[in-house]
C-alpha cells in the first residue's frame, strides 16, 4: 500500500481554505499512487485557536465531512483527517480523527483519550474508548492522536487488537523532539508495526510546530520523514515487513501478561 | 549520587579473573566518588558460554558473593553485578543480578523475567517476580536485565512502584542499536526516571557485543555513554531532575489506567 502524509501549515481558522487545499493535495497524493492520505491533528480548523474552535466544531457527518467525502470519492483515496467534533449543539467538543473511504462513507472514527495540558483539557472532553482497528484491504489500521502515542500502553493495546499500522495525526511543538526521535521508532519496533505520525508545521497563532512527520516501519527504521516545512510524503509500506521483523524483535510473542497486573490499577 | 557503569570485555569463563579485575575497578570508581558500581549481565561468568555456565552458577550467598561483598566493604561502594544463580545443586539456573551494600550485605536481588531466544530459554528458568525497588539513601532503585527493559510494561511497573532509577545489566549485540538509541531514552522519559544500561564489549566465544552503555536522565537525554570499547563511566545523577522533568513530560500523571485493561490478558 502507498501511504501519504501531508505535513502542512494549513489555513488556521479557515475551514474553507483547508478544504480547498485538500482538493489539490488529494489529487497530488492520488496521482502519486497513494491509497490513503493522513492529515494532522485538528487539521480542519487549526490547532492553537481555543477561542475559535468551539464555534468551528462539527458533527462527524457535518458539512465538512460531505466535502471531504466528495474529495475522497472523486480522487479514489482514503482520507484520515483531524477535526474538532461536536455531535450536537448541546454536546461537548472532542478532539477527533475520522477516516473516509473511497466510496465516501466513514470507515473509522476516534476521540482523543489522552488530552495534553490545560488548553486541551479545558477545550475538549476526552474519549473513553480505543476503537478496534478497521480493515483496509489486508491491513488492520488503528487511530491515535498526538499525546496518545507517547503512552506505550495505547500503542500496545492496538497491537494486541491486531493493528498493522497506526495513524497518528499530531500537533507537536519543537521542544518535544523526543516523540519523532525516540517514541515513534520505539513504539513501532516494540510492537513490530507501522506508525504514521503526521504533524503541522510553521507558526499558528504564536505557536511554533516542529514538523518532523515520520513514517516508521516494524523494525523502527524511518521509511519517510519530513523536515521543518510543508511536505507531502508518499511511500510504499509492505505488510510482509511485519513478518520479517518479528523473529528479530519477538516482543509480542515474549510478553508475559501475567506479570503486568499493576498497569491498569488506578 | 555518583553512579559508575563498567562496560567491560571481562574474562569469559574465568570467575577468578573477573573478581580480580573488579578489585581494581571498584577502587577506581570509589576514588572517582561513585557510590554505586553497575556491571553487565552475567558479568561474573561471561554471557555466551552455555556449556560452562551451569557449572559456574552459584547460590546468591555463594563464594563469589563473599568476595564481592568484601570488595564492596573495603571500597565503600555498592556493587550491582550480573551472575548465573543456582540456589542449590538440585535447583534450576537463573539469570540474576544482585546488589551488595557497603556493609557487605545483600541489598536487592532479581531473576530475569523475560528471557531472550533459544540459548537463554534452554539454559535459564525465568523469574516470576518484579522485586519492589530498594532504598539507597533518598533513592528508590529497581532492577531489570537486558531484554526486560525492551518491554515498556516492565519499566512502567517499576515506575508505578516508585522507582527513581533502574539498573539494567545487559549483554547486547550490535544488530540491536534500537535499544540504546531509542528504548533507553524512551523508557527514561516516558517514566521520567533514570536508566543505567551497562553492556559487555568485545567478542566472547564468537559473539560480538555492541558496547554503547548509556546512562539516561528523566528527560531521556544522555548523561553518559560509552562507545565500542572498555569504559568506566562515572557521572552525577540528581534526584531533583525527576521533579524538573515531570511538568514537561507528565506521563505518569496523565495515564488512564482504566483504559489499559487488555495489557495483562493472556
Amino acid at each position: 500500500m502507498k501511504l501519504a502524509l501531508w505535513q502542512t501549515q494549513g489555513f488556521p481558522g479557515d475551514v474553507e481554505g483547508n478544504l480547498a487545499s485538500l482538493e489539490r493535495i488529494a489529487q497530488s497524493a492520488a496521482a502519486g499512487g497513494a491509497e490513503l492520505l493522513l492529515l494532522p491533528e485538528l487539521w480542519l480548523t487549526g490547532y492553537n485557536l481555543p477561542e475559535l474552535i468551539p464555534a468551528l466544531a462539527e458533527p462527524a457527518d457535518g458539512p465538512s465531512f460531505s466535502r471531504i467525502a466528495d474529495i475522497a470519492r472523486r480522487n479514489n483515496i482514503v482520507i484520515a483527517y483531524g477535526y474538532a467534533e461536536r455531535p450536537s449543539p448541546e454536546q461537548p467538543v472532542y478532539n477527533s480523527v475520522q477516516v473516509v473511504g473511497t466510496a465516501g462513507a466513514p470507515l473509522a472514527h476516534y476521540r482523543k483519550t489522552h488530552l495534553f495540558e490545560c488548553m486541551e483539557k479545558s477545550l475538549y472532553t476526552p474519549g473513553d474508548v480505543f476503537e478496534p482497528p478497521f480493515s483496509l484491504g489486508e491491513w488492520k489500521i488503528a487511530l491515535l492522536i498526538c499525546y496518545d502515542v507517547e503512552f506505550p500502553e495505547n500503542v500496545r493495546t492496538h497491537a494486541l487488537a491486531g493493528a498493522d499500522l497506526i495513524l497518528v495525526p499530531t500537533a507537536l511543538s519543537p521542544e518535544f523532539t523526543n516523540v519523532p526521535d525516540w517514541f515513534v521508532p520505539a513504539r513501532a519496533v516494540e510492537n513490530t508495526l507501522f506508525i504514521a505520525y503526521c504533524n503541522h508545521c510553521g507558526v499558528e497563532n504564536g505557536l511554533l510546530f516542529l514538523g518532523g512527520s515520520k513514517l516508521a516501519g516494524p523494525d523502527g527504521r524511518t521509511i519517510a520523514a519530513a523536515g521543518e516545512g510543508e511536505a507531502l510524503l508518499i511511500a510504499e509500506i509492505d505488510l510482509a515487513a511485519r513478518k520479517k521483523a518479528a523473529p528479530t524483535f519477538p516482543y509480542l510473542r515474549d510478553r508475559r501478561p501475567e506479570l503486568y497486573t499493576s498497569l491498569d490499577k488506578g
